[in-house]
This record gives C-alpha cells, sequence and structure tokens, in this order.
C-alpha cells in the first residue's frame, strides 16, 4: 500500500507524461499548462486509495484517476472564463485564458473533458466513461444553480459541484478494478459521505474567507482573534 | 431500409424525447434549446444509414447517433460564443449565449459534451466513447488551428473541424453494431473520403458566399450572375 503522498507522487509523473491526442496540434499547450498548474490532486489520490484498498495495482486504477483530475481541471479552467467567475489567477499563475486567451481558454477546457474520456475509455467496459459523464453532469448542475440561480439551496449547491466529483473518486476506482455491481453499495455509501465531507470543508473554508475579510476590516488591533480563525482552519483539498 | 428523410425524422423525434440527465437542473433549458434550433441532422443520419447497410436495426446505432449530434450541438454552441466567432445568431434563432448569457452557453457546451458521452457509454463496449472522444478531440484541434493560427494548410484545418465527425459517424455506427475491428478497413476507407467530400463541399460553400458578397457589392444588374452562381450552389450539410 503507497501513502497518500506516495500516490500524488505517482499521479503527478503520470499527469507529466500523458499522451495527449496529436490531432490536438498547438491546443495542447493550453491543456498541459492548465494541469502543470498543480494542486493536491486529491481526487486521484483517493481513486488509487480506494483500488489498493481492493487489492489492485495502480496502473489499473490510473486512468480512471487521471480522468478524474483532467475532469476537476476543465472545470477550474472554464471557471475561471470571463463569463464564468472571471478570475485572472489560479494558484498564484495566470489562469488558462489569462496565459493564453479566451478561445484558447473554452477550448482547453473542451478538450481535457474530451482527453478525459478517452482516459475512462481505455477499461473495455464503458462503465467507467458512464460513471464519469454523470458525474461531469452533475458538476455542470452545481456550476449552474451556483452561478445562475439566486438563493439555491446552498447545500444542494455544493454537494453537486464539490461533493459529485469526490463520490465519482471512489465509484470511477470500483468499475476500474471491476468490482461487481451487487458489492459496490457500502463504497457508495462511503462514497456519498465523503463527497459530504469535503462539501462541509468547503462551506468552512468559505465562512473562514468571509471571517478573515471581515477581520480586516475593522480598524483595531486583531492579532489574537486572527490567531484564534488560524487555529481552526481547516486545509482545502 | 429507411430513406434518409425517414432516418432524419426518427432523429428529431428521439431528440425531442432525449432523457437529460436530473442533475443538470435548469441547466436543461439551454441544452434543450440548442439542440432545438435544428439543422440537417447530417451525422446521425449517416451513422444510422451505415448501421441499417450493416443490417442492424436503428434502436442499436440511435444512442451514437445522438451522441454525433450532441458533439456537432456542443461545437456550434461554442464556437458562437464571444471569445470565438462571437454569433448572435444560428439558423435564424439567437445563439445559446446570446438567449441564456455567455456563463450558460459555456456551461450549455460542456452539457452537450458530456451527454454526447453518456449515450455513447450506452453500449457495453466503451469503443463507441473511445472513438467520439477522438474525434471531438481532433475537431477542437481543427478549430484551434483555424481560430488561433494563421496561415495554417487549410485543408488539413477542414479536415479536422468539418471531415473528423463525418469520419466519426461512420466508425462510431460499426462499433455501435460491433462490426469487428479486422472488417472495418474498408469502412474506414469510406469514411476518409466521407469527411473529405464534406471538407470540399464546405469549401465550396466558403467559396459560394465570398462570390455573393463580391456581387453585391457591385454596383449593376447582376442578376442573371447571380442565377448562375445558384445553379451551381450545393447545399450545406
Amino acid at each position: 500500500m503507497h501513502s497518500p503522498e506516495e500516490l500524488k507522487g505517482l499521479v503527478e509523473e503520470a499527469l507529466e507524461r500523458i499522451d495527449l491526442w496529436p490531432e490536438l496540434h498547438g491546443q495542447a499547450t493550453s491543456v498541459r499548462y492548465s494541469l502543470e498548474v498543480g494542486g493536491k490532486r486529491v481526487r486521484p489520490v483517493i481513486a488509487l486509495a480506494v483500488g489498493e484498498a481492493l487489492g489492485a495495482p495502480v496502473e489499473q486504477v490510473l486512468p480512471a484517476a487521471l480522468a478524474l483530475e483532467l475532469v476537476h481541471t476543465f472545470s477550474l479552467v472554464h471557471d475561471d472564463l470571463p463569463a464564468m467567475d472571471d478570475d485572472d489567477e489560479r494558484r498564484g499563475q495566470p489562469s488558462t485564458w489569462k496565459k493564453f486567451g479566451e478561445g484558447v481558454g473554452v477550448l482547453a477546457g473542451d478538450a481535457l473533458l474530451a482527453e478525459a474520456v478517452r482516459l475512462a475509455a481505455r477499461y473495455e467496459s464503458s462503465a467507467v466513461a458512464r460513471e464519469l459523464a454523470e458525474a461531469t453532469l452533475g458538476m455542470i448542475g452545481g456550476q449552474y444553480l451556483d452561478t445562475m440561480v439566486d438563493g439555491y439551496d446552498l447545500a444542494a449547491v455544493h454537494r453537486l459541484k464539490t461533493g459529485r466529483l469526490f463520490y465519482a473518486s471512489v465509484t470511477l476506482a470500483l468499475w476500474a478494478v471491476e468490482l461487481p455491481e451487487e458489492d459496490q453499495a457500502p463504497w457508495r455509501g462511503f462514497a456519498e459521505e465523503l463527497g459530504l465531507l469535503f462539501q462541509i470543508v468547503d462551506d468552512i473554508l468559505d465562512e473562514d474567507g468571509y471571517v478573515r475579510e471581515h477581520l480586516a476590516e475593522i480598524d483595531a488591533d486583531t492579532t489574537v482573534l486572527r490567531d484564534i480563525v488560524d487555529s481552526l482552519a481547516v486545509r482545502r483539498a
């Protein structure tokens, strides 16, 4: 069994040497850039850990794990677009559209999603691709509710926007190791709760951000109060 | 065997009653809108015709055929975005982003691609989804070359941008009817040439458009010349 840190290392290595489809031509540059900006790679690490827990070698789950990271990256690249959150930066680097232009930013997200499908379709059965498509649609639905609908139940939004892909991090691994559907129920229960956990962590981080914002606006020495907030802080996945 | 017109009718019917993923929530409205704007549905009709030529019932090829139309529609929805071609209209109707806003336009394209994958993943084998992902990546590469690179070989651009999905219209049907890979070569030869044919038709239509533009700028009675151009006109698929 590998540690999470070792699994992350394997994911990084695999992402570096990922073989993008040759017909992408120059569009591949922005796809690689958006994958290199990095992150904690939590989703693929969860998938690999589920696979190892079920006794499968890393290589068997790796395409599904990478597919999850590509879908996650696709969602970030499109989220950052001026038409969406209009973010110039992502983890201290220019966001993909900012670096390559808006048109390439749209296409980079599209290409990441299509490459994710190509990875998911490396398995003989279509189950991995189907589960990935369903999770992607749930995530898109969450995006829609979050950015376009005012006052929609925030918990439901986060369950889709954040939780859906964490759920899939477990369930894609189940199909990748060919665990029969009738044995999947306890894993799916875990997947639901894991999605919920990440959603709650996300909510706390949002609230944590708001608290810090308000604190910064107060014209007084709030050092100790900030230390208290710091001590409560959880880390974003 | 159905006529192309009958096959188109079957495609329209199936598109009308397509079951979008429930987690899309309100995002489904713009997805349906972009599918209803219509078109000749040539790609799915080709796929169904290939299936019937191979003796398979329409229902067997229908999910693959619809997946092709959804990928085609996804490409139009993203092409129309301000960041790309900035088109307000599509077939006389407001383009998706113009009707629902730019953010929803981005998400509508994303959702169409993910729904296409869900359709392709209805087959037990992942071959349909894999072939669809490869074609989509080729199309995206063509888009990139067309909009971002000046002076790239125009024939190569069109082969990817237009021809790639026509090629897939044939090859997806082959996997959908489970034609063994060793028997696919003559069909793939046909698919290549079909892609090329549509590319040439596309080029003629572009040129046809330019001719008409120049004609319109001439301050004289060009009625007869326009009739001559009309008589040469080919129809866009």
